[in-house]
């Protein structure tokens, strides 16, 4: 049984794991918290990006001499292999830590074994202290692991009569600065943030992380299947960030010359001809290391990625206005009949300013059935 | 200043006084409770409906002898005018009360006065304690005086992406159980249940109540224009409540032969001949003591509402469900670019089962403005 002292500790590794949300994938986020002999905390740390030292490297090296007899508290089960960096159950065993607590077990095929290289070694081990807490924390790339594609937040900006902006198209502020904050802290959070060519055409959006300290860009992707909506001086052609234009793979070379972002991705179209295809799409953010996606729409876009089965969790942010006519957030998602309706669960509602946001994701059937 | 008790004693006014919503039109809900010179509660009441005792002669009742040289704390100043009962300025000097304490000003200029006629009695007289919890709980009442016009509230169950039907028009359980029962709640506190003659056509709703005790029913009142969508055996036109079918006043009499509910209201056509004028329908319910309208759609009856300011609270049952298509909670309101859009405050969120209940009401100058 865990100590009041090893779930304090759990906590906390939690919050440091979220730090990084945004910036470590293809790898996890990853918090330790190191208790000495006495339970107290000597050490603590987190993965802050691939390639750089392990959340088990940091706190053990904050600790030092007093990780000696202590136990490491961490919100996944220590690697076991030697990647970029060596195995954390080896250096967990050498700095002499005798217990070890972690929330969730690594699913990942290359770096589980951790758990059990530790007991060899006469490690105490203890797994699942405060697991949903840590699932949740790494949501995104848990269920990248097992599905094999980046997991994908929809997010909108609606009227509490469900649409985008007026009859007119005009939009301004139809969500309250607060929520356009927000969306920056979702943006931070996400690998990459995905647009349709129509929201290319009718923002230009910028799409980058403004006002989030420390954030790592997001790689931004326009999905413009004919080459035709990211034009020279577009917002996403800037060097805040990286941008990638993803086009159908049989356009004529000429079409691409004047594509002002760096090389486009020609994917295949899809099977009914409108624009690319999702899972392809999904494919090539998993390749290039994307782990969570944030899909800003436009209605259209995101209606293919729900009638693809590519929504796993929904954030929308509901204004408190009523306009009676205009866009819907939501367009054509290959659903005609109530019994096909796509169901979720809310997670969690909450006020932003004047607005409402609430998070909400497919039922455990619909994600199966699709 | 008011003592801990009596601000404990208006807590548990408000609580007696909502008991009657619904049920007192046109009068306003009142609670009232004594408290005996001690300070214990001698007695309590409320007003039950028009042409009933008020709450004070409820109260005076149980505290009988209890009540000399006590305190009465009632929601709302105590009545000076004789209607179908007795003042109860008089009843409260009458019966020996030392101290009233009230938290909201008559505002209707026949029952004003109240406060006056104690004050000269010698009645020591306090205002205001807890006002704004007794307001909310008149709220309709108090528009009412103020307007001239009932108070209305829009109801409107969508999913997430804010349609009311799939493509199909297939809508069955959009919103849960919970949510339904929850609108029998509404209906219960409301003096008159309106729907347009589409909702007639595609629903044939009951509109009474079912599932909550002592409710007084709701006026049904469906407004079809050419008394052509409420057919012999409508649901509407059983005996569970009255029902008013509102027709244009120029319709042939013929054509109000198979009227299958009592006597329909001829009323002027709108302006824009689109159905009836919604002002003359408001002031017939008003003649009617109706004080509080809970609209109950569909969109184009609501988009006329809207359209012509009379929305007075919206509260939306929004499921966590994706359509992508299918009609919307609110048609046409007349707004065509967003610096028009009805902008409204959120007042309460609550988690009815699955679904989310959000309540709003236009912010004050979005009122002041139509
Ligand atoms: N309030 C909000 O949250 C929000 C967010 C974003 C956008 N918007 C608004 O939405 C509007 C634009 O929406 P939209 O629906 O026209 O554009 P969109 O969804 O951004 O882009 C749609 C376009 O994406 C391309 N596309 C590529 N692959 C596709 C696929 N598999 N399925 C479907 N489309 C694919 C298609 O054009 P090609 O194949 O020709 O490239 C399609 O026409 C703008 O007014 C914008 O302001 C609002
Ligand atoms: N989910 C929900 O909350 C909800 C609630 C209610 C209804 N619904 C759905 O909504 C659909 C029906 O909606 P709807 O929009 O067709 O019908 P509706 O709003 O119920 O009725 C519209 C009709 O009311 C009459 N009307 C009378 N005076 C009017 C005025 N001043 N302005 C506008 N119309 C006036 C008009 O016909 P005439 O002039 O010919 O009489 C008009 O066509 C149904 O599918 C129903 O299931 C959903």
């Amino acid at each position: 049984m865990a100590t009041a002292a090893e779930a304090d500790a759990m906590r906390r590794a939690v919050v440091l794991a979220a730090r990084a949300l945004g910036a470590t994938s293809p790898n996890p986020v990853v918090g330790c918290v190191i208790l000495d002999a006495s339970g107290e905390i000597a050490g603590e740390g987190y993965h802050q990006g691939a390639g750089t030292p392990h959340a088990e490297a940091h706190a053990l090296r904050a600790a030092a001499g007093r990780a000696r007899g202590g136990t490491a508290v961490v919100t996944l089960e220590p690697c076991d292999h030697t990647g970029r960096t060596g195995p954390c159950s080896q250096a967990l065993i050498a700095a002499g830590i005798s217990r070890v607590v972690y929330a969730v077990g690594d699913p990942n095929p290359d770096a589980t074994g951790g758990a059990r290289t530790l007991r060899e070694a006469g490690v105490d081990v203890e797994a699942g202290l405060l697991e949903d807490a840590a699932r949740a924390g790494n949501a995104a790339w848990l269920h990248s692991v097992k599905y094999g594609r980046p997991y994908v937040t929809w997010k909108y900006a609606a009227t509490l009569d469900g649409r985008i902006a007026a009859a007119d198209r005009t939009s301004r502020w139809i969500s309250s600065p607060e929520s356009r904050a927000d969306v920056h802290r979702l943006r931070a959070e996400s690998d990459a943030v995905v647009v349709g060519s129509g929201t290319q055409r009718a923002d230009d959006p910028h799409l980058a992380v403004r006002g989030v300290e420390g954030a790592v860009q997001p790689l931004r992707v326009v999905v413009d299947t004919e080459a035709r909506a990211v034009r020279p001086g577009a917002r996403v052609a800037d060097d805040t960030a990286e941008t990638v234009v993803v086009v159908a793979d049989d356009l004529e070379p000429d079409r691409l010359a004047e594509l002002p972002a760096g090389e486009p991705w020609g994917l295949p179209r899809a099977a009914d001809g409108r624009g690319i295809d999702i899972p392809a799409l999904l494919a090539a953010l998993y390749e290039r290391d994307v782990r969570s996606v944030l899909l800003e729409g436009g209605p259209t876009l995101a209606g293919a990625f729900v009638a693809a089965g590519a929504v796993d969790r929904v954030i929308g942010y509901l204004a408190p206005v009523l306009l009676g006519a205009g866009p819907t957030a939501l367009a054509d998602a290959g659903i005609t009949t109530i019994a096909d309706a796509l169901r979720l669960d809310v997670t969690e509602t909450e006020r932003i300013g004047p607005d409402l946001r609430i998070t909400a994701v497919p039922t455990t059937r619909a994600h199966k059935e699709r």
